[in-house]
């Protein structure tokens, strides 16, 4: 649950990530712009700040900021009836994003995770994107990502875009956000 | 046909473009970038200046550069095998695009055409597009675009791209690009 305070907060400075990035938004998407907690009331460790510019039966894009150190929890896309599952690819446009899949685990991992939630966090395969860097994640892969000391935006280019249908590997989480 | 030093001209101006709005590239995506004439030789009234980010079998996302007053020529994106064609969202970024679908005519258009190929373009309903606007196109739909005086910057959202089946209103374009 996020507190409208707590939302107005965030929300000021996700608009000025969009700004020193020379992103230019409407007033309705500003309107619009979605905050998600995960449910864990924890926003500012887990959590994850995002305009959707659009959604169709076919095809998605989202411009995600996240706050310095803020992390996207370890989730999934499963096969949805006919589809086979969202295929995602993350370009950083500004800062560092420490993006985590499946594969060797890093010796000495560049994020950092609160110890209660460490077992929440199973794939430890390190990509390392700085602006202008990108990595496509096909459907059924798990894949967690934290921001840098300095925060980050990072595009989303996707086929369509279910996140009631993503599947995390804390079972704690919910992906739909509740502000109060 | 675009001489060596014409592209390298207008690559200079585009990556200014880039530069511009913040977006960083990569050496290997500068390397790439595509400059298409449309085989039509008049690369600033009729041209298109790309980096494409991702296109895989079912998405695609691409930035366009339009220098100031050039113009996507008229053209369509058709069924493919089995699919429906390419669906794609123009964002425009930066500056401001004419952009023209099939329905009632606009009786003052923005865009400027020259005289011998006017009747290379047929549908004239006019969206105006400025910074953070957006449109969608579904297949199969006409359309064609021109930038402002000041140029623009286009984020496309789309599935999977394959110019080649693109099909212009103009019979004497190329769309695959001819470096000398």
């Amino acid at each position: 649950m996020l507190l409208r305070e707590e939302y107005d907060q965030i929300k000021e400075e996700t608009l000025a990530y969009f700004q020193q990035s020379n992103i230019t938004l409407t007033n309705r998407e500003i309107e619009k712009l979605e905050i998600a907690d995960f449910g864990l009331n924890r926003i500012r460790e887990f959590g994850l700040q995002l305009i959707e510019y659009i959604n169709t039966e076919r095809c998605c894009a989202k411009d995600l900021v996240l706050l310095p150190r803020q992390t996207c929890p370890e989730h999934l896309h499963p096969p949805v009836g006919d589809s086979p599952g969202k295929e995602e690819t993350f370009r950083c446009r500004n800062g560092t994003v420490y993006l985590y899949v499946p594969g060797p685990n890093v010796k000495n991992p560049k994020a950092v995770i609160p110890k209660d939630k460490e077992d929440t966090f199973t794939v430890w395969n390190e990509i390392i994107l700085n602006a202008g860097e990108q990595y496509t994640l096909f459907p059924n892969t798990l894949h967690w990502f934290q921001a840098g000391d300095e925060g980050a935006i990072i595009s989303e280019f996707s086929t369509k875009s279910t996140d009631e249908n993503d599947i995390f590997t804390d079972s704690s989480i919910k992906r739909m956000p509740v502000v109060e």
